[in-house]
């Protein structure tokens, strides 16, 4: 199959690696010279675990870089979803997309862009990355975890099932989700990300290099997140969506079967390389909170539900980082057509 | 002069040792037989510098404590104070009374119910605690640091250059401030402690032992700072009082004279010794957010001042150690008939 990876970041990397590990085509787009160029002069050459792969086509030219492919997987921080979608309409053919992953309402908000335009191609979305990588350099990539399962719905609804068949002939993690709410409410990334980041801001703003989940847990951040999650669970149901809360997750993706949420998180090897930010100019604040916390928190407001801790979380956040996150986050809105 | 030290802790252990340095009589109460009895075993010796003072009472029977006294000094959580006031005024003759500190409100809140016996003594506070000391044992004090001066007003404030000048024939550090307001509003221990506690939570829940103030700062958290010190003193603003800014205070305090706040504090060698609580039960919390920043949210409320930063901060406590600081904390109301 020919892919277009849009992102050629941690996860574009790494998903277009395993892609060409499996005989497929990728065209590596990014917006970014900076990001392309060293892969450019390269010869389009990308390495993991010691062996280089030939990426077919990179290049910082988006409509070069759709022509003819059937997929295109956005890999990307979700902030830039918005202008990304209003790029992609233009060039657009019969192409599925994926959006990997799509935070909260990420496929939505590609959905409502591509009506304007009348556009009705398949639209997916899957509710937490695949891969725990990191480009060790421009063109090197490393993979130190995979999810035992990666959820994935579109719109419309009934396309999940073909695309999941498609994407599982190549890389069999992944698992259908009834309809992109439920991918939106499966954000588990923004149950851990910001807070595990706050309250541990010091050590990252010095830049201090510690182990971001096992180190940056203890009894009474876990119990906070708990809180928080009990609070997504709480807008989930309002819409009637079934999702699971973040210790049911951690035994579903990593197999943890501790009694207590902070056990969960503080030995589970998977977490064991993940290096804390160090700078607070991090996707765990700047995307977590205003693609993720914010699009949940007017959710929830929409039906009357109050989030006390999630109103916390973003203004918290809003007050570091001198800007306010509700109203420069993501909001959507009428989303129960998409169920 | 005859003192009574209420509170065997830190604090009162080194002000009874530095009184009896300089040849003064101490009774020292504390309610915890646990706290008392090891200094009775020990023939009432405490040690400080290498040197053992007797104290001349050791006790925990308050109205013992009491009697003959001419200064009794509070050097007890703040949290303690209201139940403390029903109890003193119990068995109070004509000493002065000084809460070593109030932080905010301690005065006022000891006078309310001093008002209602129709007891007219004179009830100081100080703004801070004089010694940065720590216990080594149950029965030795280490003083680590002693600030350049520390203010102290009274109720009623005519008072106060004569507690002042009793005080400093025997420790010359104290200043007079015009009334109680002013050692309200400089309440410095509130800006710092909560929010380089909260933003370091992790590591005092996980008992990293790391240094509090130089490792426990940060470049964000030092303007987050800012912005909780800036509300305060609007408060102050509001009320006609003129208080100075933690910046101006590091300065005037240690000498710190840097450019920047975080430098102020990261670089401050009188904190150099100070290391963080390896608990979450820790005054920093339990006694600087209802004692503290809950007396000046409320003074703000009244006067129709915003104060969302400390707003946050208070929110934060409270959905960590699930309890309402709003409703446990110190409200004080009328405070203008002190200034």
């Amino acid at each position: 199959m020919k892919f277009t990876i849009i992102g050629a970041g941690n996860g574009g990397l790494a998903f277009s690696a395993k892609l060409k590990e499996r005989g497929h085509t990728v065209n590596l787009y990014d917006k970014f010279k900076e990001v392309i160029d060293p892969i450019i002069l390269n010869n389009n050459i990308i390495t993991y675990n010691n062996i280089d792969y030939i990426i077919d086509l990179v290049t910082d030219n988006l409509q070069v870089a759709l022509e003819g492919s059937e997929y295109i997987f956005i890999i990307t921080p979700s902030f830039a979803h918005k202008d990304l979608s209003k790029e992609v309409v233009k060039y657009i053919d019969s192409q599925t997309i994926v959006l990997h992953p799509g935070r909260t309402g990420g496929a939505i908000q590609f959905k409502r862009v591509f009506e304007l335009y009348d556009k009705n191609n398949i639209i997916g979305e899957t509710e937490t990355l695949l891969f725990a990588c990191r480009k060790e350099a421009p063109t090197e990539i490393t993979i130190y975890g995979t999810k035992k399962s990666v959820g994935l719905a579109t719109i419309p609804k009934e396309k999940a099932p073909q695309v999941v068949k498609d994407l599982n002939s190549i890389l069999p993690y992944f698992v259908v989700y009834n309809n992109v709410l439920v991918t939106s409410f499966s954000n588990i990334g923004a149950m851990l990300h910001p807070t595990l980041f706050l309250f541990n801001l010091s050590r990252i703003d010095n830049a201090d290099s510690y182990n971001f989940y096992q180190e940056g847990i203890s009894p009474s951040i876990a119990k906070f997140i708990e809180k928080l999650d009990y609070e997504r669970l709480l807008i989930s149901k309002a819409y009637d969506i079934d999702v699971i809360g973040v210790y049911e997750w951690l035994e579903d993706k990593y197999g943890r079967d501790d009694t207590e949420l902070y056990d969960r998180i503080r030995y589970n090897t998977e977490y064991q390389d993940i290096v804390a930010p160090e700078s607070i100019n991090s996707r765990y604040i700047l995307e977590d909170i205003p693609m993720s916390l914010v699009p949940l928190y007017y959710l929830a407001r929409r039906k009357n539900i109050n989030v006390p801790t999630m109103e916390l979380v973003i203004n918290l956040a809003s007050s570091i980082y001198n800007q306010n996150f509700l109203e420069t986050g993501r909001r959507i809105c009428n989303i129960q057509q998409y169920s």
